[in-house]
């Protein structure tokens, strides 16, 4: 069966990481994406990250899996003359160009509207479309460091940054971005209109800080002088190295936490009764676990903590969700990752789609396009003839 | 004008982080959320991470902006008819228990379907639903580790694993939730029936490391093993301190960085001259940018990469965000950041929503509410009368 999007058709000009994943989460959900690429060389993603060995670019390939794929020069008449024609077929359009470039080549929402009423126009952009800041080029490094993130993720002022896994603002963003898209089309089978939609870099990186934004605006407290990791939220080190999380916060997980560390007296110990008494006492607690937790091996610890049903887990590398055999069922089990058939590659693993649905289960996911594979296909379902593709071929626009 | 999903009716089940930022962006974008509370002390997020001066909560505003409140005790079988009888009156049942407790107290989605086919039921774990490590215990930290986040962020294996900000899979996982979510209600607006629907936390680590973990399984390299970060997106000390992002990684930036650096000397250096030369010498690239981004200010540099158009930015911390006139101007004329009228702190400047609707704009944010606010109205409007309600009282189930 198709996914929830089924029927949906996406017109895709996205690049890099911040679009693409999120019209890979569209077409993850069964909606038909149309990628469109520059006629050389493609997407800019199907370049980046290569492997050296292999040519493998894992980038393309998560962002870009289950697509279509054609060639078209947005910046020819001609190539502005399809997209004009194909747009009254469509349900959804995505770019995220720097935002004025759609408007320049004649393509932005006041001019695809006239042609298609409910279309949804979807933009994403760095900083968004309004404000000083709207024309300024900008990447999820950027973001990343503009929006106070990587001094947060410090530990605050005075520590050197520290950046979250590279494109984490691409990610966060591609997700609410889905979101929003997803939200306009159930807005549209209600009201039978279209609408513009967008997101940026900047914007999700505040909902994604949302409380500790909103407490930095309210207490003034940002960084280490608003919070310290508690002890019982931590990791921790064991005989045979990293490591140990625990999630063991609250007040009914205080007593099993003992038991499971095999220190009785800890529990009755007045300096850690309660949630204040620990945080007054946490460099002594957290100096206490770090001995205990040294003693034992990790899978020695997982075990007792299993048994008292703390929340824990093992602090892993990726081998581990190849290598452990609880940790590779439960991802395959509930389809967090999966296997797609890759033409360089044969048979890949690969995420799956994070979301599952009873009802309108997702498709099987199928590997990225090709460059310009479809082309001539989705050319032809519009009503182009034969000669119509070779003048568009002999012009340069496709 | 309301949001996109005026007129959908959500009964939140939902506790902390992963489940209440959903049903915030959810009632964020029109949709009436009315949260489920325990009757005493309310849920878990009212009593987390209170300052200690002000006693204001930044968790639970941020998470729970926007709903209604009941009190309910869903334990008791007086408390389970009740949500029986609210659940043909909502088009959205979400819950982040974990699995198997929904099934218990028998409102898991087999039991509450029948008394509405149109439901859809959401649930949200941390390990997902299937597979051997379900019923375990897991909270944002312990994803993090599991899923592998820590150590390829810290450059992986043999480095101190390094957490992302705190709850930054509960956000992740949270935005994915309400994706799935909107697209389910649009899949019921085309086909008439409802379904359930699953995230979780390491499902959602996945997706979100998908070109990691993609890259890990077909390449078996991750961390430092696979890449160096590019000298050219990467962020700098300038003479005043941190510092300055730039994401100058596209062969187009290389002449404008060289200029707006001052040094035409590097533009020529046959050791920088391509992406593959570049990657060759990075380490003597760097230590040349370090050296030349510690001889002027953030601020002069900033002027001067802007002026070329080299994507950049400020590493800043949270009082940019108040302080940095254009950025503050950006977040607000955006509505990045928007102010709510606080019952306890007056107006609050917060998180707005990260996605901007031009045909349903996202309404007027209000405040978290008060326990159990709306009890009494959501009942008397699902059909209560006074006794009732007098009786559910008289019982402890509201």
């Amino acid at each position: 069966m198709p996914g929830p999007l089924h029927g949906v058709r996406v017109l895709d000009f996205t690049r890099f990481q911040q679009g693409p994943f999120a019209t890979a989460l569209l077409a993850d959900m069964g909606a038909e994406v149309v990628k469109v690429e520059p006629r050389i060389d493609g997407e800019w993603g199907r370049q980046s990250e290569r492997d050296a060995e292999t040519g493998f670019s894992a980038y393309f390939e998560s962002y870009n899996r289950g697509k279509r794929s054609i060639t078209l020069d947005i910046r020819l008449p001609d190539g502005q003359k399809v997209v004009r024609a194909l747009v009254p077929g469509f349900d959804v359009v995505v770019e995220n160009f720097r935002p004025g470039f759609m408007a320049r080549v004649g393509l932005d929402y006041e001019s695809l509207r006239p042609l298609n009423e409910r279309l949804i126009y979807a933009q994403a952009s760095a900083f968004g479309s309004k404000g000083p800041m709207s024309g300024l080029g900008g990447f999820d490094h950027v973001a990343q460091a503009v929006s106070g993130l990587m001094v947060e993720q410090a530990g605050g002022p005075g520590h050197d940054p520290s950046p979250a896994l590279p494109g984490a603002a691409d990610q966060i963003s591609a997700s609410f971005l889905a979101m929003g898209i997803a939200s306009a089309l159930f807005a549209r089978a209600t009201t039978g209109v279209g609408q513009k939609l967008e997101v940026s870099l900047l914007g999700s990186m505040m909902a994604f800080q949302g409380r500790q934004v909103t407490r930095y605006f309210v207490t003034g407290k940002q960084g280490r002088a608003r919070f310290r990791r508690s002890p019982l939220y931590s990791h921790y080190r064991g005989a045979d190295g990293w490591g140990v999380a625990i999630a063991a916060q609250r007040q009914e997980s205080w007593a099993p936490l003992c038991r499971a560390l095999g220190d009785p007296a800890l529990e009755h110990d007045p300096r850690f009764a309660g949630p204040w008494e620990r945080n007054d006492h946490a460099d002594e607690l957290e100096a206490r676990l770090e001995a205990i937790f040294a003693a034992r091996t990790v899978g020695e610890w997982l075990e007792r903590l299993i048994a008292e049903d703390v929340p824990c887990g093992r602090v892993n590398d990726y081998s581990a969700l190849k290598d452990d055999g609880e940790l590779a069922a439960q991802l395959r089990e509930n389809r967090y990752l999966v296997e797609v058939e890759h033409s360089g590659q044969g048979r890949i693993t690969t995420n799956g789609t994070p979301v599952t649905f009873s009802g309108t289960p997702t498709q099987e996911l199928r590997a990225a396009p090709e460059l310009g594979q479809d082309t001539e296909a989705v050319l032809l379902a519009a009503g182009y003839d034969w000669p119509a593709i070779e003048h568009l071929k002999d012009v340069g626009a496709i």
